[in-house]
C-alpha cells in the first residue's frame, strides 16, 4: 500500500450566495490548482459528494465536475450518504491512491442548498431518514437529534447551557476563519435566548442552510514529486461504516457506528486520540459535537459536552485535542455534500501551517468525523498527519 | 491484483409493482443468498446503484441497503451516474476485490420509479440532463435521444424500421426471459404503429418505467471456495469513464466516451469484439443499441442496426455476437439504478448455462455496456468470462 497525501485543496465561498453549483466547485478547483502547474493533466478520477437532486434539479454530478474540471474520458462518479458524501469521496480518492488503482483523484464535494430556502433544505433533508418509520410522522432532522440531546441530558451532567458554549466556542474558532459563512463571535445567551427549532435545540444548536463547495486533491508521492508539493499531508486513517437509521433502532446516547469508523482509522494511522493534535468533527447540532468527542475517545462517556473548556478544567481521561477550529458546520458553514471535503480543507490548512489567527501550534495530526443521516447512520473518519 | 468473481446473482420482480423499493431489494437479495451458507457473514462492503431521491423520498441508500441486509459497521455507499448507477457499483465492487481492499462486495441496484408515474419518472430523469443548457427549454430523455435517431438515420442507410426492428428483436428475447416485464412479442407494424414520442422515436422504441432490484455478490477465490461456488464468473475487464453531458457538446453519430471504455475493458479482459459471444447493451431507446454496437466494435460506424440481422445478412465487420438476449432495458425493463446490475444477471445466467429457453449454446465471453444521461455521458463496460 502506497502513501496518499492530500496534495491541495480549495474550497468557495460559503454562505446564502447567488452562485449555481457549477460556479461554486469552478471557485474551489481554481483554489486547489492556483498554485499547480497543470493539475489537470495529473488527475486521473474524480468523485462528488452531493446530497440533493432538489437544488438544482441536477443530478450526474460525477460527469459534470469532470467536464466543469476540463476532464474527459476519465472514470467519475457521484456518491451519497446524506451529509457524509464529501468524506466518501475523500474516502474513494485515498483508498484508490493507496491501492494503486490511480496516482491521483480530485474529492469534489458541491451543494446549492439555498435555491429552495430552508423549506427546500429541510424538505430535502428529511430523505435521509427512514421512510416508513420517520418522515411519515413529519420527523425532521432537529426533531431527531432533540431526541438524542435531551436523552443525553437526561442520563448525563449535561444541559442546554452546555451545549450552547460548544456553538459559542465554534463561532469564536470562525471569526478566525476567513472561510466562515459567520464571522462573528455570539454569547452563551445568544444561543439560549434564540428561538427552540426542537426542544431541547435552539435556532444557535443547529448548523446552517449553506451553499458551498469543496475539492481536495489526493495523490501519491510521484504525483507529489512531479507537481513540486512539499508540503504532504498524508491519510493515513480512512475508514467508514454504516449503522442503523432509524432512531428507535439505536442507543441515543452513543454512536457505536462512529466508534468503530474512528478506531478504524486509529489503528490504521497506528495512534491513540491522545496523539490528535486537531479534529474537524460533525457538529450538524451541538449534540453532535459531544458524542463525537466520546466516540473519538477525547473525553469518557457523558463528558463530552467538556469540548467548550479550557483543557485544565475538564475530566481525567480528556485529551488536549482542539476541536472545530474552522468554526465547525455550525459557524463555518455546512454545505451537506461538500461539509466532509471543508473538514480537510481546514485540517491542511492548520497541518501546513497556513490557519493564520486560528493556527494551532504544532499542529501535526487531525482527526476528521463526517456523519450522514442521524448520527453515525453513516460515519466517515479519516486521520490527516504531516508525521511520517 | 486478484481475480474477481460474480458468484451468484438475484433480482426481484421487475415491472410496475405495489412493493416499495425495501421489497423489490429484499427480494433481490434473498435470490442472490438463496443457496449459500451465511453469506451475509462475507460481505464486507456494499456499493448501492440509485438514480432518484424522488420515488420514494429516500436517499442513504447505502446504510439502508446495509441495514436491510442485515449488516453493520461495514463500509457502504450509495453511487449514481443516473442509469449507469448499477454498473458503477458493480465496477467498485470489482475494483475492491481486485485491489484486494476487500474480500467480498455486494453491489445493488435499487429502483422505485412508478412510485410518482410516468410523469414522476419523466421528470426525476430530466435532472440527468444539463440544467443551464437543456432544462430549461423542457428537454425529456425522449426528445435527446429522438435527436441522436434522427441524425443517424440522416448520416446512414437506416431509417424507423431499422430501429424498429431492434425492439421486435428484443421483445421476442424477453418472451424467452422469465423475468422480463414484458414477456411477449410485438411486429414491425405495432411499432411503427405506436405513437411517437419524440420523432422518430416511438412508443415502442422507448424502455419502459419500470420498478426493480438487483445484487450481485462479487468476491475473491477464497470467498468463492469458503462458499463451495465452483461456477465462477470473472470479471476481467471493468470500465468506467465520462464524456459530455450536453447535446451541443457532442457527436450525434458516435459515442466516444462508450468506445473508451470499452476499449479499456477489452484491453484489460485482453480480448476482442470477435470474443465476445453475448452482449448486454444500454437500450433505453432502440437507437442506443445501434450506437453501442458500433463502439463496441461488433460493426462498423452506421451499421450498428444491423443487430436484427441474421449473422449471415451482416455486413463485413460484423461478429456473430448476441445481443440483449435478456430483452434488453426494452422489454426485460429499465429500473434505472438496478439496469447495471440486471446485465450483469443475465450475463451469469447465460455463462453459467442456466438461461433456459434463451441459453446461447458455448457462451463463454459476455460484454456489459450500462450508460447514464445522454448517451455516454457517462458509460461502464464490464467484461465477463468463464475462461480462465
Amino acid at each position: 500500500m502506497q502513501p496518499a497525501h492530500v496534495l491541495s485543496v480549495g474550497a468557495s465561498d460559503l454562505g446564502d450566495t447567488d452562485l449555481p453549483g457549477r460556479d461554486l466547485f469552478s471557485a474551489a478547483l481554481a483554489e486547489a490548482f492556483a498554485d499547480l502547474p497543470d493539475p489537470a493533466s495529473v488527475v486521473d478520477a474524480l468523485y462528488v459528494g452531493n446530497q440533493s437532486e432538489r437544488y438544482e434539479n441536477q443530478i450526474m454530478y460525477g460527469t459534470l465536475a469532470a467536464e466543469w474540471a476540463g476532464l474527459r474520458n476519465v472514470p467519475a462518479e457521484r456518491v451519497e450518504a446524506c451529509a457524509a458524501a464529501g468524506a466518501l469521496a475523500l474516502k474513494n480518492a485515498v483508498r484508490d491512491v493507496r491501492a494503486g488503482v490511480h496516482d491521483a483523484v480530485l474529492a469534489c464535494g458541491i451543494e446549492k442548498m439555498t435555491a429552495g430556502g430552508t423549506e427546500g433544505a429541510t424538505n430535502a433533508l428529511s430523505a435521509a431518514f427512514e421512510r416508513a418509520l420517520e418522515q411519515r410522522s413529519g420527523i425532521t432532522a432537529p426533531s431527531l437529534y432533540a431526541m438524542l440531546a435531551r436523552r443525553y441530558c437526561h442520563e448525563f451532567d449535561a444541559d442546554e447551557t452546555d451545549l450552547a458554549r460548544i456553538a459559542v466556542k465554534n463561532h469564536r474558532n470562525a471569526a478566525a476563519n476567513p472561510r466562515a459563512m459567520f464571522q462573528r463571535e455570539v454569547d452563551v445567551d445568544t444561543v439560549l435566548d434564540s428561538d427552540y427549532v426542537a426542544p431541547p435545540l435552539k435556532l444557535f444548536d443547529c448548523a446552517p442552510v449553506t451553499d458551498g463547495a469543496a475539492a481536495v486533491l489526493v495523490a501519491n508521492d510521484e504525483v507529489a514529486d512531479e507537481l513540486g508539493i512539499d508540503d504532504r499531508v498524508t491519510a493515513t486513517g480512512s475508514s467508514v461504516t454504516v449503522n442503523n437509521l432509524a432512531v428507535a433502532e439505536r442507543d441515543l446516547t452513543y454512536v457505536e457506528g462512529a466508534d468503530v469508523a474512528v478506531t478504524n482509522a486509529y489503528d490504521e494511522a497506528g495512534i491513540d486520540p491522545s496523539d490528535v493534535d486537531i479534529a474537524e468533527v460533525h457538529d450538524a447540532f451541538t449534540i453532535c459535537e459531544a458524542l463525537l468527542a466520546e466516540a473519538a475517545g477525547f473525553a469518557p462517556q457523558g463528558h463530552g459536552v467538556e469540548t467548550v473548556r479550557d483543557p485544565s478544567e475538564r475530566s481525567d481521561g480528556w485529551t488536549d485535542v482542539q476541536i472545530n477550529t474552522s468554526g465547525g458546520l455550525k459557524a463555518r458553514g455546512h454545505p451537506i455534500g461538500a461539509t466532509g471535503l471543508l473538514q480537510a480543507v481546514e485540517a491542511h490548512e492548520q497541518l501546513t501551517g497556513r490557519a493564520g489567527d486560528r493556527q494551532v501550534d504544532g499542529a501535526e495530526t487531525a482527526l476528521l468525523i463526517n456523519e450522514g443521516g442521524l448520527a453515525d447512520a453513516a460515519t466517515a473518519a479519516h486521520v490527516l498527519t504531516t508525521q511520517s
